[in-house]
């Protein structure tokens, strides 16, 4: 799999080809979804509000989506889920810290923290990962990939969610203590010291 | 602080001195605040429901705990800390090997999970860990200090915190992978492993 397919795209239901409007109306409730998820939590968000929120008829979203829970998850993957390419500095401590920066970029604002509360909320109802959380772990697996390609020792994918991703994702879920860079570098260290091994 | 003094228990406002009456009360109210979560999740938790579930008035639930989000942190705070002495096992990875079978055996229920996702959704209106999780974080520190105690090699608390509880809750948390004792065992050991140091 190329490193910048988002993973768990496939699981989505085939969408008829996207005209104009059809893209204009997806990109309206997104953005109305999201604006109101920062204001009030995804737990309060609804479908007459997202409707009335982007210019729309609840007919629309409610066909497109179903449910709260539905549109909830596919703005989740769509604003949470990483757009650019995995980092590649060229060794592996760089492109892990240059990861744990961007992730913590993205999870931190008030709209990013919001959306990732929400997908607490979606794990409940749903199997395994979310397409965003698949698609940050697949980042993570090319990252190991170059590494493995370059000849570097590495650790291994299980090793790297566990001991980078979910502590980072823990403080900031729980808003336990400053997630921030040099908190995710100590991370970085620990792990690349501990774990990375020749293949 | 003694190991089992729940950590934030300081934190709340003094209670008048409850009688039987009340005490029964804060019971009642408990039990249909937490059955309510396990079949509806927190997001839905309201005080009307719980009132009307515990047979109480709602102007009494109103009195003691403020609004949902207040009920919602009380609850958590009973059900889900720990209730016993950290385990005593005689060594660290014995300790922090019944540690995680007893904190995954709480948050993997259904009403400890839903607890869990709750707090999550508190946490976005609080400062700093939630009392729960602060009585679960002291359970490592008193583990970490007997084996300090005994003179022998252990992790720091931050240590412990990123590598065994964070992977774990995450894990839980977002329904990624089945979390076990086989899985807390392979983060015990990879902890001890490679984080046990002398004082």
């Amino acid at each position: 799999m190329s490193p910048d397919t988002p993973v768990g795209a496939d699981e989505r239901p085939p969408a008829r080809r996207e005209g104009g409007r059809s893209a204009r109306v997806r990109e309206a409730v997104f953005s109305a979804a999201a604006e109101l998820i920062a204001e009030g939590g995804a737990e309060r968000l609804s479908i007459p509000a997202v409707a009335a929120r982007a210019g729309v008829n609840p007919t629309t979203v409610y066909r497109r989506w179903g449910d709260a829970a539905g549109l909830l998850r596919d703005v989740t993957a769509n604003r949470l889920a990483p757009h650019d390419p995995p980092p590649d500095t060229g060794t592996l401590r760089g492109d892990l810290s240059a990861w744990a920066a961007q992730t913590l970029g993205t999870i931190t604002t008030t709209e990013g923290l919001a959306l990732l509360r929400g997908s607490v909320a979606c794990a409940a109802t749903s199997e395994g990962p979310s397409p965003r959380m698949a698609a940050r772990e697949s980042q993570l697996a090319a990252i190991l990939a170059h590494a493995a390609e370059r000849g570097d020792p590495h650790p291994t994918l299980r090793q790297t969610l566990d001991y980078l991703l979910a502590p980072l994702y823990l403080r900031v879920l729980l808003n336990l203590a400053p997630a921030d860079t040099a908190y995710a570098d100590t991370l970085v260290d620990d792990l690349v010291r501990h774990y990375a091994k020749p293949d």
